[in-house]
């Protein structure tokens, strides 16, 4: 007879508690502990090294309780995919044989913009992801990148990322999908969903207010009250736990008025669990419960921090044992914390891996990918194609003030900048090369790809397409600035290549730990545009940025926001650029002026915009939801029921028609505002958007259904509320650029909303 | 028989329930209101022009059911003290002969750095108060403020500014007293003991959260949770109330997490009068109840507007009758607000008004000055000397690295800068020449000032002074700075006078509505001081500024921060320079290293200051609590008890010794580190100082008596609260020159504090 938790037959919850029942302090705890793992010369894993890394035992002696999780085999060094299997599965053999009930360990992966490994596909970051508009295409995107982990034998991913951009010096802003919350809830619940289908759990972080950091300092502090917390950091996980099923979620870093998340027990389990219904696990980022001690200053000791954790919700201790490891055991043994809180915690743990199948019997090591035993393409056609439509779809096409674009078959080209002729620039922070391979430049990129120049040399094969670096990415050396205006002396068009290197804590220009003072461009790059300004030339200034960069002082012909694009971003740009490919991509955050004065936000009360009230104009150059196209849209027949129940939905729709004379995809743009309300409220709020592709003279008929749960805030008691009276509608293409307004009421009562309120507006495109 | 009201035999309660009940609804409200007045040609008052003021109904007719304020009768243009006098006192009989019961106004004026009028003594601006880090001195100056007030007929002043610094671009931070609240709290209690010494209703404003808006731009939202509201916001005005005595407070106009506090009752009535007991007047900041309607949205009407304000606890609309008249007194009339609240606000006015003596039957409308028929003198010689020792002890001597301070004798000195030869660089924009005088250029300055050159060259007989203003304060114009490089060439020694012009919205570099992108030196002044630095010769920088500037990238031989030191400031600064003024001042307030990456604060958490973890680094080039002397002194013999018990108190005292070679004074600094609490502390806290004078050799015993509840805090559950445990106490010269460190425990039980705890650390000097 089978071991009752291990008979797929049973109940999970049957299984788990026997299980459970089972267990050694020993081994419970072992179950709530990660460790980071790296593939050494010998094809094993063992403890990686890492700043943060607490020295270990032995890994037979480590691993004798068991271990909830391995950390990354696949991120600490280029690993070949299928070596890299192989030594999963070996590595969880080991585990299941060393433990006394053969519990295998979850695999978890980074996978923010693809699977972060070695020659896998690159795709465009969460910000060109906001930029497409296009949730469906994330989804996809997010499924067949869970696919492919999945075939390794990986059990969950950590991502997406949730935190809703609120200054873009924070260097992680690149792996934000923008600065409006119902933008980045649509398409991050699309992603979440996208993920989970694969069968890999999905990670939501960071749980939250992590991106508002003072002065956009990674991990300083948050200053923010409870009704922004509510109606600006909360709605996307609360999008993707409802809208994406989402298993796991992880704790943010930076403390929200003196509280730092990991030990919150209002957030992860008040809120979380109990209001939200989360059943899954909540994980650790990494080191963050031992931050809790060493530099949050709220526990005296490694035990401390773990009793503070534990209490608060978190589960699993990432990756490390410094916490949840001897120290909260003893803890236990004194009696100083309930082990019901860790029972609690493991039952989590195992009731995921129980449903993951990890407790079955039957459950073997060895991956689809080990048991096929064949070379693993990381990159194939598929995915290279999805990472195509996806960067296609993203690159936002900013000004065309002197329709320059598109180019029509030039003789001479000068592509210019360091990121011209740099395959780093097109990849952000949690890309495997400019994450881990950087510190592997022995080994080969791993995926192919063009840089800017190539891909520019491709689609204009006629051509003489001429290039200089001008300067660094970072640094002050102005020595290359006079040869690279010689080169754009010669041409007839200069493509100037600006933006970010992305890297980890000061190894880039943007990423995590990577921020800036302001939103100049880096380095000097600045001078080089004048420089080529200067000229006289038409530039087109192409951005591979990880953050919106200040342009209101530069006047180039024409301005391409690209973000970073993936491994088939050079040749979207181009594409974009020659005009084979339409832009229809739109600004997922606006664009500032001046470098100074942040943060902003497009979501603004009347105060917080320009007056003669401050000096400082925080307006900025180009909006929120703005993108141009080489085709025309025509918005008309524009439509609204004349007044919401406050309990029900309103139809607002139009006719959208392509004017112009070639296909191309304009995103109808819903915007809300509350002119009068007992808190504050946005001059204007992105309540719905569609997507729409058009044929040339084609119209398509866009209808959104907004409930009244739509225009709900958190109101003066804490409650989220639909207060009645006058709204205003606003139907438009950009949040500055808007076709059509009305008036209606809100009639009936005001209501108290709750987490199960109507999260997203449909849209029907007939 | 005299009618009750006005009798001063009987109690104040009394004789306002017997006015009020005779007062129409109309006459209650017309004590709720102020107008702006100004003196016109005719030497009468009428509602002065403004951008906000809305058109008014003929005096007599808009006087007829009296008038609860005058606003600023001295303040819309220059006038001559005794006619002011006189005209106020013709004003105050005409009202008095208008309405029926003959009730006069308030009158109240602008007095921050000093009485807001034409030939009035201009005092140094708070954050040289600050500096000065000597309440004593700040009291003396508020009450000789008062005086000249009182003896004009003035009854209200809107100071002191308790705003802790925030974020310095933030326009108005040279009206806060710095950046930490227990120096802003004690000097800001002395300056509203020492303004209600004399009579004068001292005004506490903004309550609060304004210095925080978003960017540091003027009106912005405030982003900001409860802790951080209590703990570093609020502590000010308790220590103002508490400490001094003061009879009103003034809305913050800047929303707090989406809620105005001009519509906010859990601040205004919840906080300051329930739970602090404030018995005084609620005054509403110029038009913040319209902007109820017209920038929050959080009233639909001028009447909506007034009765959320009345209902949060504003007792009077200044300057303006748009919301508390006519709109107000339908609402009253319809029912729809309570005319027991209006009784209310009534009362609390006329309750101030009969304590001042204005219900009094033998109340005369002619002041002291009027009386006596003498030409008033508002820059005595006694506020000029008190101007002068403000002046001399709020020069921070930040960086004397090159050791060219003091000046022996120099034969050729450049003055140069745009601040060099201006008079209005040494004043706030709270001054009278440059709140209002700017928009009177015909009219002469009104006090007798040296500029910064001309104090040099009275400092200096011997030497050859030599000039040249390089360029002006904001502005892009860089024709100058080469004639300024050749004066400084032919100089021994440059002194660059840079900094700010302070105005009002826009027309300076600091001030209200002159808000900072970031803290570069404005406009090239930078260039300037690179170009004047590039010569070779010493510069000793100057400089007079409303708010701290970006210092890390330039390396003068010596630093001077003067802020705006006021009418005697110039010689001041030169007594420092010439080393006849031994400095004695402290930075209150961080001086920043780099332009961009605000806001920061010394009141970081650990995570807050720079690591590996963010590529921004945000420590200052000269830190709080920072000043250099001509003198050197030891501290020693450091001693504390060994405990401190959650309900009493610690000595910890040293010994002070001048071990140079003339007199001075050093600013002992106590600080606090709480390394474990239940929620994230400072690694610095100010918790105690002392300005301590020696002569050469002399040496003196500080003691601090250091309270348990001066570690309070707030804690999770928002009660503040004593924690237990052990903490670290710092005695030092600055928050970075720490001479002696212990850590010690709070003993006993953890205990919850409220309004009535101990805010101060006495200090004996022996």
């Amino acid at each position: 007879m089978l071991n009752p938790w291990a008979d797929p037959g049973r109940p999970t919850g049957e299984r788990v508690a026997a299980l459970l029942a089972e267990l050694t302090l020993e081994e419970k705890l072992a179950q709530l502990v990660g460790v980071w793992v790296g593939i050494s010369d010998g094809e094993e894993v063992a403890p990686a090294q890492h700043d943060f890394a607490e020295p270990l035992p032995p890994w037979d002696e480590l691993t004798k309780p068991g271990l909830g999780q391995l950390t990354r085999v696949f991120g600490t060094g280029p690993v070949e995919p299928l070596v890299g299997a192989k030594v999963l599965a070996e590595t969880q053999r080991k585990l299941v044989a060393n433990n006394r009930f053969g519990i295998p360990a979850m695999a978890h992966e980074e996978c923010l913009a693809g699977f972060t490994a070695w020659q896998a596909t690159v795709f465009p970051v969460p910000l060109s992801w906001g930029a497409s508009f296009d949730p469906d295409t994330v989804e996809t995107m997010a499924r067949e990148i869970g696919r492919v982990m999945r075939d390794l034998g990986i059990h969950q991913g950590l991502a997406p990322v949730l935190d809703v951009a609120r200054d873009p010096r924070w260097g992680r802003t690149e792996e934000t999908i923008g600065e409006d919350p119902y933008l980045v809830g649509l398409v991050g619940a699309a992603y979440t969903r996208g993920l989970e289908s694969s069968g890999i759990v999905a990670t939501l972080k960071h749980f939250a207010g992590y991106s508002a950091s003072r002065g956009g300092r990674n991990h300083a502090p948050v200053h923010m009250g409870p009704r922004e917390f509510a109606d600006v950091v909360l709605p996307p996980f609360e999008m993707a736990l409802r809208l994406g099923g989402a298993r796991s979620v992880m704790n943010s870093y930076a403390e929200v008025d003196g509280v730092p998340p990991a030990a919150n027990p209002d957030l992860l389990t008040g809120l979380l669990r109990e209001r939200w219904g989360f059943t899954g696990v909540v994980v650790a980022d990494y080191f963050a419960v031992s931050f809790l001690e060493t530099t949050h200053g709220v526990a005296g000791s490694p035990g401390e921090a773990a009793a503070l954790a534990l209490a608060a919700g978190i589960d699993v201790e990432l990756p490390s044992v410094r916490c949840y490891g001897e120290p909260l055991a003893e803890l236990v043994r004194s009696g100083e914390v309930d082990e019901a809180l860790v029972d609690l915690a493991v039952t989590r743990v195992l009731t995921q891996k129980c449903e993951l199948g990890l407790l079955d019997e039957d459950w073997r090591p060895e991956s689809p990918a080990v048991l096929r035993g064949e070379p693993v393409d990381l990159d194939p056609p598929a995915l290279r194609e999805l990472a195509r439509t996806m960067a296609e779809r993203s690159v936002v096409l900013v000004d065309n003030a002197a329709g320059v674009l598109p180019l029509a078959a030039p003789a001479k080209v000068a592509v210019v900048g360091p990121c011209a002729d740099d395959l780093l620039s097109l990849m952000g922070c949690y890309s495997f090369p400019n994450h881990v391979g950087v510190q592997h430049p022995e080994v080969a990129l791993g995926v192919e790809m063009d840089t800017m120049l190539a891909a520019v040399r491709k689609e204009f094969p006629d051509a003489e397409v001429t290039t200089a670096q001008g300067c660094e990415v970072s640094g002050d050396d102005r020595s290359g600035i006079a040869q690279a205006v010689g080169v754009a002396r010669d041409a007839d068009v200069v493509l100037a290549v600006l933006g970010d290197r992305a890297g980890l804590f000061g190894r880039g220009t943007s990423g995590e730990g990577c921020d800036a003072e302001d939103l100049s461009l880096p380095g000097v790059q600045g001078e080089l545009l004048d420089a080529l300004l200067a000229v006289g030339k038409p530039v087109v200034l192409v951005l591979l940025a990880g953050r919106p960069y200040a342009l209101g002082s530069y006047r180039p012909a024409a301005v391409v926001q690209a973000f970073f694009p993936g491994e088939e971003g050079a040749g979207a740009v181009a594409g974009v650029i020659s005009g084979r490919v339409n832009p229809s991509a739109k600004l997922p955050l606006q664009l500032p002026r001046t470098p100074g004065g942040q943060p902003t936000t497009y979501l603004h009360p009347k105060l917080g915009a320009a007056s003669g009230i401050t000096s400082v104009d925080p307006t900025p150059a180009y909006p929120f939801g703005h993108g141009l196209s080489y085709t025309s849209f025509e918005l008309s027949d524009f439509a609204s029921g004349d007044g919401l129940p406050s309990d029900g939905e309103v139809e607002v729709s139009c006719s959208v028609r392509n004017t112009g004379d070639r296909r191309g995809a304009e995103v109808v743009q819903l915007y809300l505002h509350d002119p009068v309300a007992s808190v504050t409220r946005p001059v204007r709020e992105l309540v719905g958007f569609a997507r729409v592709e058009l044929d040339a003279g084609e119209r398509r008929r866009v209808t959104f259904r907004l409930h009244a749960d739509r225009t709900s805030f958190t109101g003066r008691d804490g409650r989220r509320v639909v207060e009645t009276g006058e709204i205003a509608l606003l139907v438009g293409c950009s949040s500055e650029d808007i076709r059509w307004e009305r008036s209606l009421r809100v009639t009936g009562e005001p209501r108290v909303v709750g987490h199960d309120r109507v999260l997203v507006t449909p849209v029907e495109i007939a």
